[in-house]
């Protein structure tokens, strides 16, 4: 499409495959393969890049202004922003008290040291997800990965190992279980003896000890448990950027993501969309300590599919609107080996689950890893035919549906 | 055996092959299949058939008096009625509010219409069993065949699932669990991604939703939960018809059931008999929520066996007296799939117990309906040498035993 | 090593084969394959046996007093009692009731015509643990074994068998579960019909029945049951041997356990060893209902070769000490099949966990048995080359290490 501008707005420079971030961060895998410069990528596809932050939007008069004192006008917004880590008010951190994360690549570098301090001078480890978490899955790759390293090592019999979830069920990953996950999870932990305490709420982070309450059905709390622990690593729970509560209640809801609607634009301003974890997706299921539902990078490449497909149509006057049908494939990866999932839809009620463990999903993550760089730097489609071909054929999976009334909550379907 | 005879008088003037049902109300199985006409079959066998409902029995003058007016002597007399489905006074059905139910043809085929209707407006469906329930079965084999149904419209997403049981976890059947039946629907039902409430009181069934009372395990209201259902399936408990009740309390318990021993007579009146589901069987074990004990196709199949050699053998005079073993193959059908389950006894504790999951089994049960409706129509044994032959060397079982002492109840064994 | 006298005292005359106890109660086993005569085996070491009870040890004058009035004076003291069995004061025993053991060979002797009477009169049975049990894996086998058996007499269904554990949960096994153990054993018990009662603590053992509390996750009694019971057998917990408790309060923990260090050495009497049940060994966890840590057979050949080592540096004036590893395979016998684990080590975190189930563990087994009794009547070495070589090329298991700080309690490592 000629006369395009797409400009895009970033205060980082670099894209990060963060599904690899657990690896940064246990198994000293280098960042640079995981990296691609913005400013090198992005002119290759005519997108115009600004390194500089997005600071606020007008929706009325379709402004952004960003850091650097640049002014932006647009005719359509994307927010794409991904989420602030929010790990207070939630939980409360001691004074010189840490908690690691493998959520950027800044976090999973200094998550790496504590890793490397820890193989000097083993202890005790806490891993887990603090209420309000909606991302589950690096948890558990973290978890296993440890403790494979530590095996490696053959010290895994000095670090007691806890994982203590605000999930109500180990695998509940805000999704009421994903195929054979709680089983699954239950199994390994106990033959890995990594202790699991699920349906807990924590409370106080100190600097060697971690404080939560074990909770009933309910929520209520049952029991008060500190363990010690020399290396903390808690998921924290997100919240939306600045720029979006910067565009009024409208734009935002109270915890600042996006309000799309199934079809993934704002319904008060329809040339303003979202994509990816700055995005409202209600809860699967109330749970007992509250939970979200996690944007899997698949999930968030189906509403980019989406959201192009619907400013394509806008601007061409073509009134049909498409949603994600937000079918995804994950794999965990446990340094060893791995666990292969296909969930179509990732939310549930679900038509297909397929799943499968072993070894050749460590190297299928691997392989991906590998993959998806290359897409990123060599081609200008970030979902080529032969890529949607393939998830058609093998999997009979597609990423969008047309649309016959948008109004449902992101992630419904119509 | 000249000079018998053998008069079978029913209100129905077919036979039905009950365990298909499932498949006439979600799979669109034809029911003529299924069926075979009493008025043909019976007299091949020598046996007249008197088309009425039997309305009254007195044991001590060993007559039965019909709704056709005729009134019938007997020598023996075997009470084969099945039973009464029932859900009030347990459940209360709102105005307008409708169960559907699988239990017998005419209900399976309401059932199906409300499938297909289901199938053009999909909402949610809630499939259960009440206080009282016996037979468990075909709640899990209604739901894995909708689920499976729906999927192969491509609209499961669009459907929640949810199975809210009497049972005190999934898979007791009324039996301690059977196998693995306990892992293997929690497992197939969180993959499945079917909503389950074990341990629940259903109180109240509305036009468009199910409310009921978890438990805790001594059978204490925990919490009281309403599900949405568009569709809604409960397994009804089961009562004795009216005309064992009017034989006097000597020979129905307050439920109506025949009060027969472990040699399915009577004691009162050893020349009365019972099979089927209108014989009262203790249950197995004392559930949060009542349960009782089911009587499955091959267990019936044991009793009357039973019956035909006590009665044979008091003609003969010969003072021994035999009691049905009650072991049983059953074959859960989910519609693509199906578990094979070999228990020996069926009622614990039991000295073998197989089973096996796979696509064969759903063509096993296909086969097995044609083989018994071939045998019905066209063999005069039931159970013929060959039959016998093969379960006895390919599974050790047998359905009958000799019996030192009649009087335990039925089902246990001397 | 010359000018060493070794003496061996025991009130026994006979070395027996604890792990085959089971097998000696249910299966019949003739007890002469599994012993061997102490006054034959030992002196072909160069090691001379006094066949008599050591009664006191004074450890200040390093003197031990046999029953048979003989004083012994010793450089070096190993304690290898094996322990006291207690069920009182834990259990209330009515007068005239009997619990069941497998834990010596006259009490497996016993239970063997307790079972041999069963199988004539069947009737409820009871397996479990006590508060304070630390040994469990004997009440899984004995409760399989016990149904093989029946089974094999196709009177499984006249038997109602139970299991009431002080666990946790099922395959605790004092030791926080290992491998697949609450899994594996909860499915299995299920599939056999043998009905489970986990968390429950045992307070009184009737001529016909057991009553126990089920408790709740802090210990709280929750509700009290009693079970009919013909035979009744309960692993009981342990006790140091009096002659323990007479070397002082220094040497004796207040169970009369050996208070060694991880190096098995008493700190405050470098010069006394323990080896075996008669340490004091942590509980891996607190626990609802008390529970201590098992010393499985491999365990203690590792402490024993530990002391070895320990003691020989110490006479050569090497300074080094060295601890035991605690690595260990365990079959668990059910008759027909087996089951195998590698634990390394045994208390948990683990390096290394490894397991297997199947017909050829049972064998195993059977073969291990031999094996072990042709060692001790045949080889010096209890240890011999080609066995430690094998279990480091198969498993990469090793029984000891160097030792930096012998402080820490035993089972621990540095």
């Amino acid at each position: 499409m000629k006369n395009l501008d797409i400009v895009l707005v970033s205060d980082r420079d670099k894209f990060t495959f963060t599904p690899s971030l657990p690896h940064v961060a246990v198994l000293d895998k280098n960042p640079k393969g995981i990296q691609a410069e913005l400013g090198k990528i992005l002119p290759k596809r005519d997108i115009q890049f600004i390194h500089s932050k997005a600071e606020e939007v007008d929706p009325d008069t379709q402004k952004v202004k960003l850091a650097n004192g640049q002014v932006l006008e647009y005719d359509y917004l994307v927010f794409a922003t991904g989420a602030k880590l929010r790990w207070e008010p939630t939980v409360e951190i001691e004074e010189g008290a840490k908690i690691y994360s493998i959520c950027n690549l800044e976090h999973a570098l200094e998550t790496r040291e504590a890793v490397h301090d820890l193989i000097k001078n083993p202890g005790p480890v806490v891993v887990g997800s603090i209420p309000g978490t909606s991302c589950f899955g690096p948890l558990y790759e973290f978890a296993f990965m440890l403790d494979y390293r530590l095996r490696k090592h053959h010290i895994r019999h000095k670090v007691d190992m806890n994982i203590v979830t605000s999930e109500p069920y180990l695998g509940y990953a805000g999704l009421g279980g994903i195929g054979p996950s709680k089983r699954y999870l239950e199994d390994i932990t106990m033959e890995k003896t990594i202790w699991t305490y699920p349906n807990a709420k924590v409370k106080r982070v100190g600097k060697n000890y971690v404080e939560f309450a074990l909770c009933d059905e309910d929520g209520n709390e049952k029991k008060t448990i500190r363990l010690e622990s020399k290396l903390t690593m808690l998921m924290p729970y997100f919240e939306g950027p600045d720029v979006i509560k910067s565009a009024g209640d409208k734009v935002a809801n109270p915890k600042g993501f996006v309000k799309t609607n199934r079809c993934m634009y704002v319904p008060d301003y329809p040339n303003i969309y979202g994509v990816g974890v700055c995005v409202a997706i209600p809860p699967v299921q109330k749970t007992p300590i509250p939970t979200g539902t996690p944007k899997t990078g698949q999930m968030i490449e189906g509403m980019a599919v989406a959201v192009a497909h619907n400013i394509y149509n806008d601007i061409k006057n073509i009134p049909e609107k498409v949603a994600p049908k937000l079918p995804a494939i994950c794999i965990a990866d446990f340094g060893d080996k791995g666990f292969f999932v296909l969930a179509d839809p990732v939310i549930p009620p679900r038509n297909k689950v397929l799943y499968k463990e072993g070894r050749w999903a460590h190297w299928m993550k691997e392989i991906f890893e590998k993959y998806f760089m290359f897409k990123v730097k060599a081609i200008k489609n970030i979902t080529p035919w032969f890529e949607e071909l393939g998830l058609k054929i093998m999997f009979d999976i597609e990423y969008i549906e047309p649309c016959k009334e948008c109004s449902g909550p992101t992630g419904s379907r119509c």
